[in-house]
């Protein structure tokens, strides 16, 4: 069965064809700058056994884009599908399902209500899935549309971990909790991770460390904590996001500095992090940087090493064990320095890195620890797509 | 050598007159609800081999209720020092010392100046203390006035530790860090805890769990890291206020919800922590509440527990290994069930807690760890007035 994968941003689309349960891309690509005017455009269409297709141009919106898609996927030619009956489901990322999704779901229009209810907590993310799903009921009516959140992973949390200490009445009505993010890239890895241990029954850390930056506590199969928080900007520092910051800085900035509400938002998310501190928000400019010397460079990346290392503590005790860490996304899959930087030092918790086998940048799950050592340092490269494709599926 | 020693509030003032070297308190008292108006104030004289005196009326100012200290404190009956000339040494309380101090100071103009500066970064504390200090210096002009800052125990903590991820002209300019509070408590104990353990190459947790509550990790006798950060609101969640919580809660409540700045303040500061969340702030309260079966107050303590028991782990990990850790300050030396809830579970980390050495409220360093133990549990009682008088006493 073919499953078409969706992550539709507010200008772009990510799209895989895969089929299932062979878990198996068909083709693949990625709609770009969207609405944005003349000839900015981009649409890329790549099938696995194929040459990639590149449309430069204007595309107005997403319905354009996808539709797009849909005259190269039933293609005589460079198609991948021969019947439009054949798309038989559609898997779509959605960032927030807040509270009321606990699994992935059929879309209804009770889902669509729900999604919609959840655009204030998610304002750059559930607007645009919801653009996409829409697009794709109506250039894909014979398919049912499965949607896939990212937050659905977190709802294991217990009480003690998902609550601020606010007054609970403020808490309940509008909705203030930990919801955690990426949740499908940690379900992914730590499930990957548990097959290969053979068992279920482990306390996993995983770490998600892309330009975005997430730790989940996994115990048992089931995410147990989590760094983000209400929104994805808590946590690990990021490439531009604070993570963790004392919330009194923020009431400093509005009270005493005059800075307006979106003015902190974007101060904390799109300027701040490695970028804030360095200039450079990508982990290969901040290793390559801070090699030629740049000292605030190693400084930031010190900083950001600190912090993982902090979280894989607090896990440790909140689970009260440690089987396995998991390096995934972008730079926890790729950076090498990051790694070394993180496992430093950790020898009481029981994790010690091989500096040698570190030196890898694998395309499936590599252990990476020395002989012996207690707990297992795995790099897993994740695969958010095949996980919604392996959810819609089951689903289905 | 008699030290006065004097924690000026915005309407309260605490003091104690210490004997130097021997540390002993000769005589202690406070000043309560000041400029309240008729009949409200209170002031309170108990000299150690005398009985309390206690004076109910109108206070207008600190230098009125000052003026009661002085005309008692040397008084021929019931005073404890023969001639003015006797008392040589003031020892203030200062909370904020920003990044100019990291040590206590004879004040100067210029010391006074700087306490000024850090007005904006500690509105509810510095201001009370400066006004202290002047009075003290009118009253007192023979003695010299010292100030201990609360900050200045945390200013070995490294870069990692200490920075945001914030824009770096940004932190500078506007001096946003972590300073950290509680440090002359931190200090006190953990030298405490060092001396007991005949060693100062030690790594320390300590755990000051009063109204507010902070931890600090203490590496060879030196603050290496600590959670509260550029204000006292953030770290473990509190009696009122939030701790740790996604400054984009924050951002939210002012960019969508229509909150001003110092409606969040109050939310954070003064409703939030366990009040917000049960509608008590006191872990007796609590305590109690919980075990008639108020489930909300056993919730509350639960998530309480659960951060420190987070931070312990991440300051393990911070340090590589951990000796002890120290429970202080109100609950912290008096709360059993505080301290057997945060110790549950954490054997992983060497943490052993002796249920029966647990359940008491010793007046000194007292042991509470199951035999053998990889990790020390002390309870300690603190005594912030005696590192201040310690503090000053070394100074001049």
């Amino acid at each position: 069965m073919n499953i078409l994968i969706i992550n539709s941003g507010s200008s772009s689309i990510k799209y895989q064809l895969i089929e299932m349960p062979l878990e198996k891309v068909v083709c693949e690509g990625l709609i770009e700058r969207i609405g944005v005017g003349q000839d900015n455009s981009n649409f890329v269409y790549k099938p696995i056994n194929g040459d990639e297709i590149t449309i430069q141009g204007a595309i107005a919106d997403h319905k354009e884009g996808l539709s797009l898609l849909v005259s190269h996927l039933f293609d005589e030619k460079v198609g991948v599908i021969a019947e439009k009956e054949d798309l038989k489901v559609i898997g779509h990322r959605v960032v927030h399902g807040g509270s009321a999704f606990n699994k992935a779901e059929i879309v209804t229009p009770e889902v669509k209500a729900e999604i919609k209810e959840l655009f204030s907590l998610a304002p750059l993310h559930n607007p645009a899935h919801l653009l996409g799903i829409e697009v794709c009921e109506d250039l894909f009516p014979q398919a049912k549309q499965v949607v896939v959140f990212d937050t659905v992973f977190h709802q294991t949390m217990p009480a003690k971990a998902y609550k601020y200490a606010l007054p609970k009445k403020l808490a309940e009505e509008k909705k203030i909790r930990v919801y955690g993010f990426h949740g499908t890239s940690h379900k992914y890895v730590s499930e990957k991770a548990n097959e290969f241990l053979g068992t279920t029954t482990t306390k996993l850390v995983t770490l998600h460390i892309g330009n975005g930056a997430s730790v989940s506590a996994v115990q048992n199969g089931l995410c147990v904590d989590h760094s983000m928080g209400f929104s994805p900007t808590t946590g690990l520092a990021m490439g531009t996001r604070t993570g963790d910051i004392d919330p009194a800085v923020i009431v400093h900035l509005v009270k005493n500095l005059g800075y307006s509400g979106q003015e902190v938002s974007d101060l904390i998310n799109k300027q701040s992090g490695m970028l804030g501190m360095t200039g450079y928000s990508d982990f290969r400019d901040l290793v390559n940087q801070s090699k030629s010397g740049n000292k605030e460079c190693t400084e930031a990346l010190e900083l950001y090493a600190y912090r993982v290392k902090k979280y894989i503590g607090a896990y440790a005790a909140a689970m009260n064990g440690l089987d396995a860490i998991v390096f995934t996304a972008g730079a926890g899959e790729n950076c090498i320095e990051i790694r070394d930087l993180v496992c430093k030092d950790l020898e009481y918790l029981g994790i010690e890195i091989d500096k040698d086998l570190n030196n890898q940048r694998p395309k499936q799950l590599t252990e990476i620890q020395v002989k012996n050592a207690k707990v297992k340092i795995f790099i897993i490269p994740t695969n958010e797509e095949l996980e919604i494709a392996k959810q819609s599926f089951n689903l289905v």
